[in-house]
């Protein structure tokens, strides 16, 4: 391993083999039912079985065997005993069959048995049927094509270097890794397209796409391109790209149909327009429907889809303007909208209206939205959530997300049931991650932020996962841990969360982070900003007013929810001031007054981030030293941040309040 | 002119003819009596006249007299009427007669003459006397060979490109300037001398540095290079540059030899050392005499000086200590130190204990050093006082740095006499300033800018003149205004630096600006910060105590100052939260509250930028079009910034006193 540029994370079969090491390949015996042994997707599953199967000391035999009443994508692996169902099986033999309906049912199916090995259950007695909750799971790259990567916190970009794509063995254990949590899309370039990556729909890079999209293929990922909506200005050469102008449509057509010339396997395009400065269909007056169905009709004969974002608001906002709403212009832009854009466009909305907070109410437009496709976006990129120097497990904010009841439905109402497509029936749907990759050694960043990338993945495939589930699952795969430290990392990742907001900007306020970098306290940083993120703190209280009396974001919900939030006292205290501005003096449901509230849990957040660093001392010489060491640095880190969260917030609102903490503890 | 790349400012003879335009060069006749027609400085004088007077339609005789009793570079230039002075002159003959004792004093003397000409003044009644008041007048460039400018508002260098130096025309005009106004040393390159600055004194840039050095000689300007503390190590190839060590000293002297082998004019060096992350002897234990007095020694035998840096502070403090006061810096580090500097080593002292804010107060290290060469550094480059979008006039700032009475003697204690000698008798003493060019073709981004630029190098050389005056002379050289519209813009720039203080941090509060950046509000920007950069707001009141009672800088002045800073009562007003804690509710002289007084001041300060950009309205058609615009441009930036900065500061402090305006003026 000492020489590999990259870990292996949950797949590291080398790591995970027995101390007495006498394994025989021959001894994994793989059998066919209606699969066609020579089918890439098959292939790799074979390829990744022999791989994972060195060291076993039973014979093992694996059927794959196409059943067609499996849901797509889904499948069931279970054990044979004592040669039931009409086999013949030895008594030293374990024999397993894996059904599915089609090739990608058929190696989850295979990454199942991996992870059961790996986990050293026994195979014999497995039986697990499974088939995905949502059919669309993908990973966006922010990675740009000088190799950067907007909001990375792991290196570089292992996709891109020099304005070139980069394919080498790397490339194929990113599709193995990706395969092995179910993902099956992958949109490998920033949203924000500029500069080259503007040039990935033209014959500059084709032949090179096209070997990255037949790598994914092979483990039955589709690749999607991140789209410039001014492409027919910035490489067509046209002075406008109005979406309803005849001559840009012309050129997409021509432009599309080149595009699926060279890469016929294409999934379809991403496209942020009309955000932060990007060109779109408001430029010309047009609808954000005209322009998603403009692309949307000219790929659908391609089979392609348009995924388009809905992270369009004002960002020049005037910070004195206190009627104007961030939270409010995802719902307000494209709630008009709803049932007008065409069947293969899919609408990818950020979980929260504001921006991948730390805790941020879910967006209404999530169910909002009935006649629409619709997916949810989430960043495992920790980008307001500590860069992957902190410890922030995000798997736990995933679910409270996906359990939502929204109440657009009788039954099938929450997030996870809206964006499965099973309240409207829809089979666009689906859930996507800002990924948290680079190309450092571990892949990202800090090792235990591997947990996030592996759980979104097994979390989009199956909803019903629950948090500690999954961090169980990922530790088991990634460690060699005695059950007690076991124990002790799963409940570090699961407390991570809440740590993290304790010390940073906890009740729902969010921000108050280091304009730009967005890592690191900076209180009123962006409280005079024309971003629309303000905290609205004075010597009284502070929070905003979303309420029918304020800006009235809190209707844009079903009348369930929109009384609820719209109540300070019904509303849930852990996003009080987001939808209140509330006096420091007010009693939280704990006794506390909510000045008292802020230093407190500003001082337990710390000192619990400083349990998390002695915690992690008990894993010395219990995990690589390598990982030992990264982990380490990044919780002295996490420190050191605390600290600075913790006395910087206190010190910021006793210095505004003049209400001194009642257990007299350093505030300055 | 319209084809040119940059303007000719204050020397623009195009602008200045007459309408009838009937000139004939032979109408200038130039002797010398004592000079040689053929010495590169009287030479360019000589050129400089032939280039002025081409539209005169009177004889002129201007003769070149040497004279050993005048002081070293300064003149007497006085016109000669009706043959006195045993010379034979014509009725409609103007003679003129410049003495010197040296060749700098005459080209001085030409300039005068210039400067009087063009400000149509009768030169048969001309008669003046000076000298300069600084022996050195410097101008320091931040320039960075990428062609970058630390802190430029001007576009960028006109000396670099590409990591090459830049040779032109307009490297012959920017002498003349320079000449012009009575500089004498320019130091080419930024203090923190990064990357391929490290070379500018190895073979790579010897020759074109030699070139540069001519040019500036033939305009009795000496060059100087910034010098890199570390070079033993950067290009050396040693592993310390500790300057007590033998092979460093020996790396150092054979350096220094081979430098002044290839530029025998240079005059010498200026060194950052240890400050704000750059190298010095503080790593090795060593003094920052240890330091400055090894270079000096080395440099000595070439006639060579070394101008050492005092900006030394702990650039890494924790925002919680308030024991810590950056502006005790200087004077802690040199004070100690006095009377261990070697003869040619000078200390370069900025002007206040921070960093070149909007109104500090004067250094304490400034005359609290008394024995010890030392010269004043100020800022024309506008990096907190506006980048030269904002018309701030600094010469009324840097008249009251030079009138401040230090009490470091019995008399002649001024900082203008510490800083010219008069004090210690000195000569090695003067004034640098940071420069505000760059590349743009009006070489101040602002038009108006260039008036910090001639008032700074006018004032250098003559600290007796007004702000007023030069001012004045400033406008009449550069414009073609009537009478009325000359007041009103010497108005505008006398009174712009207190309009700049009034609407971002006055009462000596200092910084509240975008951090990095430093141009707009951000009151807290750099409150939590490493920078010790403070104003300790909190609910009742601000202002850092720096009393007896505080940090103590207060008592680093001689007894009188001392006193007079550490009682609020007796404490200017415009320096009271520099030095003092003080309540909101504090009365000041006027009457107002120190609430009060921030809301009104701040509104007062907004209202008076809208003043100025409506005054330059009635300069349309008035000055050339592109100034016009160039500057009408910028007020309107300013008038913008003007807002921010109001509307910001004082919903802070509203949000943070909880006391309302007495006014009623909207408050956010």
């Amino acid at each position: 391993m000492g020489d590999n540029k990259w870990s292996q994370l949950w797949l590291d079969y080398e790591a995970k083999k027995g101390a007495a090491k006498n394994a025989e390949e021959d001894k994994l015996k793989i059998d066919f039912e209606g699969f066609d042994p020579e089918n890439r997707v098959i292939k790799s599953a074979v390829k990744e079985l022999n791989k994972a199967f060195t060291d076993t000391d039973k014979k093992i035999v694996i059927s794959f065997v196409r059943n067609d009443e499996i849901k797509k994508e889904g499948y069931s692996a279970c054990g044979v005993i004592g040669g039931s169902d009409n086999r013949k099986v030895d008594a030293d033999t374990t024999e397993l069959v894996v059904s599915s309906s089609d090739e990608n049912g058929a190696l989850y199916g295979a990454f199942h048995i991996i992870r059961s090995k790996l986990m050293g259950e026994d195979l014999s007695c497995l039986c697990a049927t499974k088939a995905p909750s949502n059919p669309l799971r993908m990973m966006n790259h922010w990675d740009n094509m000088d190799g950067s990567i907007e909001r990375g916190y792991s290196g570089r970009s292992f996709f891109y270097e020099n304005d070139d794509i980069v394919i080498n063995e790397r490339t194929v254990d990113y599709a193995r890794l990706m395969a092995s949590i179910g993902i099956n899309g992958v949109v490998i370039n920033n949203v924000n397209v500029k500069w080259a990556a503007s040039d990935l729909i033209t014959t500059r890079f084709f032949d090179k796409v096209k070997e990255l999209s037949d790598i994914f293929g092979d483990y039955g990922i589709k690749l999607y391109l991140s789209l410039n909506f001014a492409s027919p200005i910035e490489i067509g050469g046209l002075s406008i790209c109005d979406p309803l102008d005849k001559e840009v449509i012309e050129w997409w057509k021509n432009k599309i149909k080149e595009v699926y010339e060279h890469l016929p396997e294409l999934g379809g395009f991403l496209v942020k327009a009309d955000s932060e400065g990007r060109p779109g269909p408001f430029t010309y007056g047009r609808t954000q429907a005209d322009g998603a169905n403009m692309l949307g009709d000219i790929i659908a004969p391609y089979g392609g889809i348009i995924i388009w974002r809905c992270f369009v608001y004002n960002c020049t906002q005037d910070w004195r303007d206190t009627k104007t709403d961030r939270a409010r212009a995802g719902y307000d832009y494209f709630k008009g909208l709803d049932g007008e854009y065409h069947d293969n466009v899919i609408l990818q909305i950020k979980n929260g209206p504001m921006d991948f907070q730390i805790r941020e109410p879910i967006s209404p437009l999530i169910g909002g939205l009935t006649r629409t496709n619709q997916m949810l976006e989430v960043q495992i990129a920790q980008e307001y959530t500590g860069h992957q120097i902190d410890l922030c497990y995000l798997i736990p904010m995933f679910k409270e997300i996906l359990e939502f009841k929204t109440y657009c439905a009788e039954e099938n109402d929450t997030v996870a049931d809206v964006v499965s497509g099973r309240t409207m029936g829809n089979s666009l749907a689906g859930m996507a991650a800002v990924i948290n990759t680079g190309n450092d050694y571990n892949w990202t960043g800090n090792d235990l932020a591997a947990a996030n990338l592996y759980g979104f993945g097994r979390l989009a495939y199956d909803t019903d996962l629950d948090s500690e589930e999954i961090a169980r699952e990922w530790v088991k795969l990634t460690f060699n841990l005695e059950k007690e430290l076991e124990d002790k990392l799963v409940d570090m990742l699961l407390n991570s969360r809440e740590i993290y907001e304790k010390y940073t900007s906890p009740l729902g306020i969010g921000w108050m982070v280091t304009p730009g970098d967005h890592y690191g306290p900076s209180v009123d940083g962006y409280e005079y900003s024309r971003w629309g993120t303000y905290h609205r703190a004075d010597h009284l209280g502070l929070g905003v007013d979303r309420t029918d009396k304020g800006t009235g974001y809190a209707q844009q919900y079903y009348p369930e929810n929109a009384q609820m939030y719209n109540d300070p006292k019904t509303c849930p205290e852990n996003l009080l001031l987001f939808f209140h501005h509330i006096p420091y003096t007010w009693k939280l449901k704990s006794g506390q007054s909510l000045i008292q509230y802020i230093y407190d849990v500003h001082f337990e957040g710390y000192s619990k981030a400083q349990e998390l660093l002695e915690s992690w001392k008990s894993f010395e010489g219990k995990v690589p030293e390598r990982t030992y060491n990264c982990v380490m640095h990044r919780f002295e880190m996490q420190v050191n941040n605390a600290h600075e969260w913790c006395d910087q917030v206190n010190s910021y609102f006793y210095r505004k309040s003049g209400i001194p903490d009642e257990k007299n503890r350093p505030i300055y």
